[in-house]
């Protein structure tokens, strides 16, 4: 029944600039439907073919539009929170129908004889091709190419190009615009399933000509959406065209006979808006706007837009690993893919998945700021500032929820759409306090990154002091003398509810630090918010004497209290086919061992490396390196960061390798669901905070380059304080060179440098050996060859992913 | 629309051995139905009208009969239960409507001039009389007693008398079998709700004559049950009798014209019995065979055997304490209670409720073994070593459950009525695996208390062996040299997942010597479960390194490690409506701060006395007082305990009262779902264990009277090793004498005293003062007055709870 197109080669291809997939899977529709995702940050398309079937996942998203549901517990508790929220898939505008001669085009029938597709990291649009020859035997070739724009918000656009290749046929696309599309739940809850099913609610439709347009809201979040479109028709004389409109379905149908030598050309343009208290022929009105704008610009306008707004994004961002192709590609992959995730959000959440599938529900969590705004404060600070401002409109949110849990100050969610918390567990979700200070710590970034005086002042000190305000009222000065935050949960999910977290205590510290500062540069901010000189001595005598364990025995820091007195995890009984760990473990046998499922005091000591010694740095990685089964796709870069630091940089291009590769070799076989947008995040920390030894701890950038063995060079750019500049890596030095605006001060192995127009190139100490730390039994990342094919952009490469089990990837010695 | 009988007193009225309520509030009914509940631990029916209407929540429960439904988890985990288990109301027999001149019986209508019920500890019925003026001025007087019967354990019976009080009346009977009674809904899960809304699907039906029988299964546990029931009826002539069934009813419906003067009596006799394996024919010839067995015995021969069972059972259990009416009626009430939880389970569990209401589901907890063994063991052994046999017969149940948790030996449930785990919170159920502990130490107890070699060799010598395997892979010898176990949760609600519970360890510790000292006494059963001398070994290994934190600085023991260094809950702005805290602070506030929900440390210290010092006794119980807001009904019995052995006499009287009265004076508000009958086996506790001062530590008997300030007198009766005693306390001695079977020898105050025939009066040493400790603002028990009202059994008497919110006396100072 199912017939392949006979194609020989399949998968990923690599090349520097592009992600290509050559051939179809049908069984890896899904991944490739998150690799090849569109977003701005505000619309989101799942790279699902244009034709709608074959298909994976459909999905389209509009970031903060969700559906609320009820969290059932067969247990309730005190301030578990009551509602749900889920991203929804919204009407979907990227489908175009193509019947030839009757037949529709369907590539599980007749032959393909060539198809790829390509996510171009330039022009920032995915180029589909298709030679396909019907059943009966008609061949067409179909060209489509689209985008999300970057530059108009609310506009996305389809090129759609058919072209008879034996002689005259007749062509019938129809375009649609769909709502409530059918998809298989993946909620195993019956009432989440069923809220989910047709989410959608019609509320006014119109179609005219070529356009069309329908308002829907959800049943029970009542948030109020409308999806539009239009289009362009270039052919042979003779089309007909029919547009017609139903609940959830507008269609134009094009009819025509092309003949040999001439092609159907369609281009659709894409409009979508939503709102919370816009009424419908407001919403309306807004997509309608966005159309005419789009049509003004035109589809060329579009595609310069586009390329003119990446060509400015990899000016000031762009990586480059010479030596090793396959990474060069996963770098800029990463890049784009945050880039999409972040670029034009605008007061909304980044989503752990960005707008690339339904995973983790669309919520945001501490990833966000962490990882992801790390690389936006370096690269595209505006971006990371709009992040924040979003978690500055959830603040009221927070401080509600700070009450109910009897704290003070404010509260954020440990995972959500509008900032409510939506965590049904509490022990690893309302219990990971730390999402707080990790906040705090990226405010702290920006400001010191950008100087934004204007958001410290509408923003910033009221989030540093109201997360201040919380970690002073869930600690407590205990009568053996140190501030204590008791019974939290830190990064690592293998642990939870314990006392003093180094992770948590020394982000705290940092956050209650910088509240105090925030306040004394903003005293008028900080008097309309309550903050006088004793809550600010609080603060700091809080921070002061925050308490630290640490193991005199082991010589290493409890990850928390009494942790390095537990139970060692049995690794050496635990099959490989028993990790991720917690899908076959109770958490009560997880949280009561030594068992670590991702970086957590390996983290501390990334962003509160001033805290710790070398010495103490060496011995805590080597110690939880022993412990870290990196079941979560948010270790690996870190502890390549580290392992860069501490000398070990092999492993760390290995942990490098892992981090970036996670969505493309789908590591943790869920990319189906969405990108890990950490990861990729991640895997630009390894490259500048591991290899480049960036650091940022004192308000200025300090660097350690130091150069892995497989690559000849590394190079990569930053955004500061208004100036770009770029930072090269070769094997015994480091150059530096100031590529817009004024010259820097940083440091370099400690010594201040001037970063200016002339390179400033500088030696590097020679590389100490040290003893590679083990990981626990199958689960020390895979050793990273150096890599002979260089060739770029050659289909006959070998594919970056063979066919192998990927699970085997992450567990392979 | 409702009148009110004119009755002026209303309440419990106080006798010594009987509770009687006076007069009808339709708002006490559910209450009035715990208290009034009849049961032999085999069946258990809620003292609900005859007539049915008005009501509270009616309830018919079979010992270990019930359904499942599945348990929603908002996010899931591995080893969460996937099925919960709740009671099921059965068919309900106990029902005879009557209309009098075709007007209903109605308390709500019409008007009662008399009519009280009362709860006979001596005969082991309830006794209802009414007199009752219909609507339309007709009188009659209504007398009823019923009985679950002691000796016949799947037979019950109503006496149900009628009697014209003006002149004649036409009375109308029916007699009812009722399945599927609609009740309100408890679960707040719409799914759990469903189950339970019609959970019996009728399989057979029969009725014939006076008799008839219903056979139902659950739908999804798929159980079965009968119910059947036969009549006999001595009335006037010209009675005219029908009976009826249909699927969920069976009818005997009784006409008579009664002239003044006589009386219609009709005996209706109940059996139930229900079966996993057995079919049809099979139950329905066992309630058929009881139903001929009932009618052989008849009522008054019923009678007679529930009045010489309880002859026997108070000649072996009574308390008296002279001077306190009030308490003397309530721990009468409170044995009567425990014994009819307990007294024919026969390999079935005894739940928190017994069968006295749906509260809990009806599962059993720890809190059998912990405190209702202790009672049953010294009182009605046999009753005790059946609820172990029911332990023993799930041992199958506990082992898969350790295997599935990644552990050796038995791991019994938090909760469940048929052995499977059914606690769908793990931090509260699952870590708390003291219970398996807590069964060890009640095996213990009954060996040493019986020496039932024959339950030890089939029995005990498995649950010690398991459990003990349990806690040697629980736990770990750690490299700072001590025998640790991490992350359980002991019995304090109010913290969870903790390392080295001191509770936890040290009855640990008592499992795993106990667990050696069995093998050792039985080797050949110890062989046939696999047990060797290294394994031996690694248990008393493990027992001597057992470690038991201790603050150095306060000089207490922390209640698990680190406890002391929690912030302490701020008890002075936490307003008396905040209690039970459960409900309205988060868990994760509950955990991390010192807050005690109910006895740990202190139940340690009580059942493992033997390790603490008198001196660190007294420093723990202040300690602790000050932390413990007693919002479970399963800790004042233990403080009254350790007050009593602190020398706190005044306050352990207090805490006897409040355990005591819990029921009596619905004092945690939700004795509608039932009675607390570990509160209830727990006043004895306090009067044998506090004021008696018995500890079974060192398999034997040891006393330390003292006489608390009110009653002028206590004494108490026990079972021991086939012989009873009784221990009479008096102001300055105290008083051992042998009732039956061979002298024993005990101690008092560490002299070792031989219980013979002929009493042996010793003297108490004088009472110490020592400072009242104090407990958390508001949370103070309600001091104990003397009670000045000695006049039994007038219904002069002031009602016993007078017309008060029952909260605010467990706020009150």
């Amino acid at each position: 029944m199912t017939e392949r197109a006979p194609l020989t080669e399949r998968g990923y291809t690599r090349a520097p600039w592009e992600l290509r997939w050559q051939g179809l899977d049908v069984d890896q529709l899904q991944r490739t439907e998150s690799t090849f995702a569109l977003s701005n940050g505000h619309i989101g398309m799942r790279g699902t073919l244009e034709e709608a079937e074959p298909r994976g996942l459909p999905g389209t998203y509009l970031n903060g539009f969700y559906e609320e549901h009820e969290l059932p517990y067969a247990e309730a508790g005190y301030g578990y929170p009551e509602a749900g929220q889920t991203v929804v898939n919204v009407t979907d505008g990227k489908i175009i129908r193509l019947l030839v001669e009757d037949e529709p085009l369907d590539m599980r029938y007749g032959h393909a004889t060539d198809h790829f597709r390509v996510l171009d990291f330039r022009s920032g649009t995915l180029r589909r091709e298709t030679e396909w020859t019907s059943p009966t035997g008609r061949r067409v070739r179909v060209r489509t190419e689209r985008l999300v724009s970057f530059t108009q918000r609310a506009v996305a656009a389809v090129r759609y190009e058919v072209e008879p290749l034996d002689g005259e046929l007749q062509l019938v696309a129809q375009s649609d615009l769909l709502a409530n599309e059918p998809i298989e739940p993946e909620s195993g809850d019956p009432r989440v399933a069923a809220a989910l099913e047709a989410p959608l609610v019609g509320e006014y439709l119109k179609a005219e000509d070529y356009r069309a347009v329908l308002v829907h809201r959800t049943r029970r979040s009542g948030l109020r959406m409308a999806a539009a479109m239009d289009h362009q028709i270039d052919t042979a004389d003779g089309l007909r065209t029919d547009i017609a409109v139903e609940d959830d379905l507008a269609r134009l149908t094009i009819a025509v006979d092309v003949p040999l030598g001439q092609t159907l050309r369609i281009t659709k343009y894409l409009a979508y808006g939503w709102s919370q208290q816009r009424s419908i022929p407001a919403v309306r009105a807004q997509v309608d706007a966005a159309l005419a704008g789009a049509l003004q610009t035109g589809w060329d306008g579009l595609l310069a837009e586009q390329r003119r707004f990446l060509d400015q994004f990899w000016a000031s961002a762009d990586v480059e690993i010479d030596g090793d192709p396959e990474l060069q590609q996963a770098v800029r992959f990463a890049l784009f893919h945050v880039l999409q995730a972040g670029a034009r959000g605008e007061s909304r959440a980044i989503p752990g998945k960005g707008l690339t599938g339904p995973g983790y529900d669309g919520h945001a969590f501490w990833d966000t700021e962490t990882f992801v705004l790390q690389l936006l404060t370096y690269t595209l600070p505006d971006a990371a500032r709009d992040a924040l401002r979003w978690r500055h409109t959830t603040v009221d949110t927070a401080r509600a929820r700070a009450r109910q849990l009897g704290l003070r100050g404010a509260a954020f969610p440990w995972r959500s759409i509008n900032g409510a918390e939506c965590s049904a567990y509490w022990p690893a979700g309302t219990a990971a306090f730390h999402v707080n200070a990790d906040i705090a710590d990226a405010v702290v970034r920006y400001l010191d990154a950008t100087g934004d005086i204007e958001f410290e002042r509408q923003c910033g000190t009221e989030l540093l002091t109201e997360t201040a305000r919380l970690w002073l009222s869930l600690g407590h000065h205990d009568p053996h003398g140190g501030f204590r935050i008791d019974g939290v949960t830190g990064p690592d999910e293998y642990s939870a509810v314990v006392d003093n977290n180094v992770y948590t205590n020394l982000m705290a510290q940092r956050n209650l630090r910088a509240a105090a500062d925030s306040c004394e540069r903003q005293p008028d901010i900080a008097e309309t918010i309550g903050v006088n000189h004793i809550e600010v001595a609080g603060w700091r005598e809080a921070a002061r004497k925050m308490r630290v364990p640490y193991d005199d025995l082991l010589r290493v820091h409890p990850q928390s209290e009494r942790f390095t007195e537990h139970a060692t995890w049995d690794f050496a009984h635990t099959p490989a086919t028993s990790y991720p760990l917690l899908l076959n473990y109770p958490y009560f046998d997880l949280y009561r061992k030594q068992v670590v499922k991702q970086a957590d005091l390996v983290l501390a000591m990334h962003l509160r490396g001033d805290v710790f010694s070398l010495e103490q740095k060496r011995r805590n990685f080597a110690y939880y390196e022993s412990l870290t089964v990196r079941d979560s796709s948010l270790s690996a870069a870190t502890q390549s960061v580290l392992a860069s630091e501490c000398g070990h940089l092999e492993l760390a291009y290995d942990y490098f390798a892992e981090a970036v590769l996670t969505d493309l070799h789908d590591l943790h076989l869920n990319v189906r669901n969405g990108l890990h947008m950490a990861s990729l995040a991640g895997s630009w920390l390894a490259i500048v905070a591991g290899f480049g030894g960036l650091r940022d701890h004192a308000g200025t950038l300090s660097f350690q380059p130091r150069l892995p063995p497989v690559p000849q060079r590394i190079a990569f750019r930053l955004c500061y304080r208004g100036s770009q500049f770029s930072v090269e890596i070769n094997r015994d030095s480091a150059t530096y060179v100031l590529v817009t605006g004024k010259p820097l001060e940083i440091t370099h192995y400690g010594e201040p440098v001037t970063v200016a127009d002339e390179p400033t190139t500088l030696p590097l100490p020679p590389a100490e050996h040290h003893e590679r730390p083990s990981q626990p039994a199958g689960r020390a990342p895979v050793r990273r060859q150096p890599q002979h094919d260089t060739t770029w952009h050659t289909r006959t490469a070998r594919p970056a992913t063979p066919a192998h089990d990927p699970a085997s990837v992450a567990s392979s010695p």
